[in-house]
């Protein structure tokens, strides 16, 4: 039975209180979503900077049209993020192979030194965060995320909340 | 190992691509917060609207301050949340008992008749949701859920996405 189920209360139905897998999912992703964007905000990023730092450290050198695909960020709001993060020196803009039309984006050695942080800050979180589980129940958890993931055919790595806005 | 531990990239890691159990609830969370909302608006609802209503449904014939206080909405925003439910006959405000200077709020029978069609979309939504897992699995995902949520000490049956907005 699931909350929406019934309109009449039953108190000590912890199943009713807390809701069914999916409000449960929306409830503890949107804690997570916030409590990750204030630790990452200590390293004066914002997470659609981290999103983006990730992404380029897992597939390095493609163009920036294609990570603006995959994170599904328009061109104009793409290029913002990226200015912010070239500024700043975490990131640079190289002509691309084999096409010199396009430019290819890379980490620069400051970027990973930003990556190591990122991951720093990420290690703390998840443990924080799954801190009533133990290993095995948190690699179950992951396991169940990850195939509710893939049969709902999200994008790996990127989330809607990481995507920039205005 | 996360995904945010290392910065070179390894193809056919899957723990790597799909990101740690924090990455996945926010992305999972979201997706279901989104679609939730979208099949929600097919029976001109909005999110917190549903929220507000189920609360009611659950334990009725509270102070308006109690469920704004619970919702953790501001006072005008909730009072324009109740007046929107009580001009679609929803939603009724009653003096209260023993104190009748305070108004309870309880669920017409319209009302009624609204959870139990939010009910119906709250089980297809769970059910497209996780249709990559068995009985047996979403028991399993709603059990390590409740416990991080208990842990992180969410109020039971309320999400951050839930609370009206402006």
């Amino acid at each position: 039975m699931q909350w929406y189920d019934s309109v009449v209360p039953e108190v000590g139905n912890s199943e009713r209180s807390w809701g069914g897998a999916s409000f449960l999912l929306a409830q503890v992703g949107a804690h997570a979503a916030a409590r990750f964007k204030e630790r990452i905000a200590e390293l004066d990023l914002a997470a659609p900077q981290a999103g983006l730092l990730r992404m380029i450290a897992v597939t390095p050198g493609l163009s920036q049209q294609a990570y603006a695909t995959r994170l599904g960020t328009p061109p104009s709001r793409f290029v913002t993020l990226v200015d912010g993060l070239e500024a700043r020196g975490l990131v640079e803009r190289r002509r691309g192979e084999p096409d010199r039309r396009l430019y290819a984006l890379h980490l620069t050695e400051a970027g990973q030194q930003m990556m190591r942080r990122i991951g720093a800050v990420g290690r703390a979180h998840e443990n924080a965060l799954c801190e009533a589980l133990n290993d095995t129940e948190r690699a179950q958890l992951r396991d169940l995320l990850a195939r509710i993931a893939e049969q709902q055919e999200l994008t790996a790595g990127v989330h809607p909340g990481y995507r920039p806005r205005s």
